[in-house]
């Protein structure tokens, strides 16, 4: 088993709104990459910081690296357009960072990214995939390039107010730029990805195209940014079976119908709870007030934990512990 | 244990004659990259050939994947300069590429380069390091890193018959176009880089100096040129025990004295001696005649097979297995 995360940035964070990590350019440069150092050294390295909202709420890369402890798993970082340096050894496909997707183009050489996640998924030797993703304003891009597809799927959000008609008009406002009306691109993932979408999006589209080939077990590690993944693939021919493995927050996102979405994209759905409402630390106070809810790997470790002999007690445990580390010790402010 | 790689190039490469790798500008920009893939991955996955010098050497990280695949070892690349993608993840120290040694900064940013080195052995959890390379030209650069330390050691070469003359013509201009003589930069690493090195050894000084101050053990997993960055480490006042651990081949070069260099430098020198001269495959013959010699971490490699019960026979077959699925596949030219 191989577990991959694509990580990336788009300039889509930036809009006002959109991201509790884009409400400071700075923070949303460096999310993902801190991100998949806290995955791969427990804290972050190059990264200035550990990546917590502004209500407080910790990325749920803490809880991923949580699961990897306990585990023991191995997990490889696909860059897919960061922007700041990481300490953590990343497989470049050449990405660089996706645009405003209200530009005619959203995402520069889609064509050469896809081919190049291509090629690396074949390359991979292990037949069972794990792909997860971290990409500030990913849900406003992932819905973009669902639009694109026709396919009429609402997003998820890490914010607890989902900011539905924001994203929207923004997704509206990219149409227009790219020349196009909703649907206009089933079946064109690539053009899809590069009228509203972001290098992640290219990325994992590429890697399950490359899976599918070689005849690799795919689960997407993730929310409704994955199903965008998923739903690229529908869109490209891919008709290997398909596993989301999401949080029990995901899945209880009122402003998606995950279940549906799955089904009309023949994708099996895993929902996983790691019973954060057992417990009152502050790490998990955000979450089950609805904040962050996925991202970073967070459905699919967790799927692994629960399948694993290591109780989901021992989890919490541990994310508190490396909360209490990283960012208690980090002092106010 | 981890075992990380450093891998680069620098246009000190292209000097007509200086390495094996360097006749062909493509040839010297996708050896790096092509090597660590084949670490990686056991083939080539970006990179558009295996490293096969003019003659049909193999490169050495054939030897170093042979020992990877049988002790199931996990190889961490730092990206210290490469120009060409790469499908095995790396680290980035935000090196790029060096420039010819016979220009006044061989090497822009040493500083920086060194810093996030540091920063990253400081990071990595395990006790025990081995680090090695893979840069086109490193031999001159290295002499040209000594000259200025004011070390007179004589470096190997991958190229059987050893062009020192050129090499100290070389080396020569580099310290008239940096203004300094001979010993100019005694005690002074990052200037010695800076002046005329290559990122390579900018990053494996800084791995050092990290290493030290975390009380890690190193080994100096390759020959001359990490006998340079072992160099470096003591002038920087690095006094950590340190063990070169390199091939017979580089021991048995007559144009340097290693033992002697190593006793100067206080640095233990471990040899371990492949065998292939028991073989008469064509993998291992260009060997025997003295090219490639080291490289790749293969005498690092070699070390860990010694001390493990996988007998070098074992390490030998899968050799010549590597060899025949990639270089005899690739068919004549």
């Amino acid at each position: 088993m191989r577990f991959l995360v694509a990580v990336g940035t788009s300039e889509t964070a930036l809009i006002d709104g959109i991201s509790a990590a884009g409400a400071n350019p700075d923070v949303m440069s460096h999310t993902p990459s801190a991100d998949v150092e806290i995955l791969a050294y427990g804290r972050p390295v190059f990264a200035p910081f550990v990546p917590v909202s502004p209500s407080g709420c910790p990325t749920p890369s803490l809880v991923t690296r949580a699961v990897v402890e306990l585990l023991g798993l191995d997990i490889e970082v696909v860059d897919a357009g960061l922007v700041e340096p990481t300490a953590a050894p990343t497989i470049s496909v050449e990405a660089s960072q996706g645009r405003d997707l209200r530009e005619p183009t959203a995402v520069p050489g889609v064509a050469s990214i896809v081919d190049r996640a291509h090629t690396l998924a074949r390359a991979i030797e292990d037949e069972e995939l794990l792909i997860a993703e971290s990409i500030p304003g990913g849900t406003t891009t992932a819905l973009g390039t669902l639009t694109a597809l026709g396919e009429s799927v609402s997003v998820s959000s890490s914010l607890p107010d989902n900011p539905v008609a924001l994203k929207e008009s923004v997704v509206s406002e990219g149409l227009t730029a790219s020349g196009i009306e909703a649907g206009d691109f089933a079946g064109q993932p690539v053009e899809a990805i590069e009228a509203m979408g972001d290098p992640m999006l290219a990325t994992v589209y590429g890697l399950l195209a490359g899976a599918e080939e070689t005849g690799k077990t795919v689960t997407l590690a993730g929310g409704t940014q994955l199903l965008a993944a998923g739903a690229l693939a529908r869109h490209g021919g891919v008709e290997a079976p398909l596993t989301l493995a999401t949080t029990s927050f995901v899945d209880g996102d009122e402003s998606t119908d995950l279940a549906a979405a799955t089904e009309t994209l023949d994708i099996d759905l895993s929902v996983t709870d790691p019973g954060f409402d057992r417990e009152d630390h502050v790490a998990f106070e955000r979450y089950r007030l609805g904040e962050a809810k996925e991202g970073v790997g967070m459905g699919g470790a967790l799927k692994l934990a629960a399948e694993s002999d290591v109780p989901m007690t021992a989890v919490r445990d541990r994310v508190v512990e490396l909360y209490d580390d990283l960012v208690e010790a980090d002092g106010p402010g």
